[in-house]
């Protein structure tokens, strides 16, 4: 039995999210368990670094399954995508070590969220990016999101009611960057509670359209009130770009 | 009653092409001139720079509608943003002279067919590319590119069999270029016939493999038989780019 690591890129467009559900075969990780399990001839349970929401989408999701098969990496890898629907594409399969669990050993996580704010309909990413009408205010963005980073208590952010955990986190760094008619919010941090990203860009994006202060972030932190902060912003512009892990891992 | 000149971008997948279909209301055609009827109160009738086939894209179509309305330009192209399905976009409106025919005054079109070479499935972009396993000599298709440019008889080239009208054609240049993981074949030509930019990419490819010498190009023009050229490339990867038209029209 070896531990396989394994990276995903995905659109999420299709599926109910990350995690099995038990009304629908529609999920990433059931996908990949079942053409996994066919490999194998034997039950395979593949664990996700995270859980990503329905509609979103993933660059470089991290999962790992511990199999037994006499089939090489690479052929593991060309097997999984040539069952795999046309949506999910398996980058690259490793052999880990034994102990290694891509959710518990992950060190950071990167995602993106993209928000669209050409004058047009953009007709060929339409599926990837949350479309914003009128002009924002970049600046106050960059002000707000910097207010945002570092560490502390994000249980305004929390879309968890019930989260009994600590709502504590690290952002390392958001960044806001225009490009042309794409504005990106990339995150950086240690972990994301739920719908947290989406949360911290609904509220950004009230804040590049006035409704809200690059200050008031400071009380939306100091509050812990999910209500208080802004709408939880659409999954199709989120993406997972990268989870870091150890040297080792 | 004014002649309009409109702009538009569309993505090609759910479309039964360009033209109307008796039997659908999935064409190009029909959704943007169900929008200007209902704009309109009268039926209008949108003429395109040309017919993309069933799956093909768009950024840059032309089409014409002669229509008697008070609204302003911009507003004509928003009210029909706000109409159409996310899949098509109107990038622009403006008035041109009564006697301006998209299709008749077109003076050249480029066309881009994009290939993916890459080793992993192309999950974001699957929709706009055809998806090509194993290497291609990128060099043998450049050489073939250039021996199919200029003013030929394209009848080996040409999907229609009962075509009665001539099949010669004139093409400026077939620009072959390897961009990552993506070959764009963009051809910039006087016109081009049924499936043309189709069987011509899939018999550049067919070159790329191996399977047929740049210099056989000689033979296959000369030959003027279309069952000698190679498969009709599938409509995803192949996108029209841009309508020219004189400085008047």
């Amino acid at each position: 039995m070896k531990n396989y690591k394994m990276i995903i890129t995905y659109d999420g467009t299709r599926y109910y999210g990350w995690e099995h559900q038990p009304t629908t075969d529609m999920t990433i990780q059931g996908k990949l368990e079942s053409v996994l399990s066919a490999m194998t001839g034997t039950e395979v349970e593949v664990i996700g670094a995270g859980r990503t929401d329905a509609g979103v989408h993933a660059k470089g999701m991290v999962a790992n399954a511990h199999m037994e098969t006499k089939m090489k990496e690479d052929d593991i890898c060309d097997y999984m995508n040539r069952y795999l629907p046309e949506d999910i594409c398996v980058q690259e399969v490793r052999i880990a070590s034994d102990r290694f669990h891509s959710r518990y050993n992950a060190q950071g996580k990167t995602y993106c969220y993209t928000c669209y704010v050409g004058d047009k309909k953009p007709v060929f990413n339409r599926k990837y990016v949350n479309i914003i009408e009128g002009k924002l205010d970049v600046e106050a963005m960059k002000k707000a999101a910097d207010i945002l980073t570092g560490e502390h208590d994000y249980a305004s952010f929390c879309g968890n009611p019930k989260m009994k955990k600590s709502t504590v986190r690290e952002i390392y760094s958001i960044d806001v960057s225009l490009k042309g008619s794409f504005l990106n919010l990339t995150y950086h941090g240690s972990g994301f509670l739920q719908y947290m990203v989406r949360i911290l860009s609904g509220t950004l994006l009230e804040v590049g359209q006035g409704k809200r202060t690059p200050e008031s972030m400071y009380e939306l932190l100091e509050e812990r009130n999910r209500s208080l902060a802004g709408a939880t912003a659409p999954a199709k512009g989120l993406c997972l770009l990268k989870v870091d892990y150890s040297k080792e891992a």
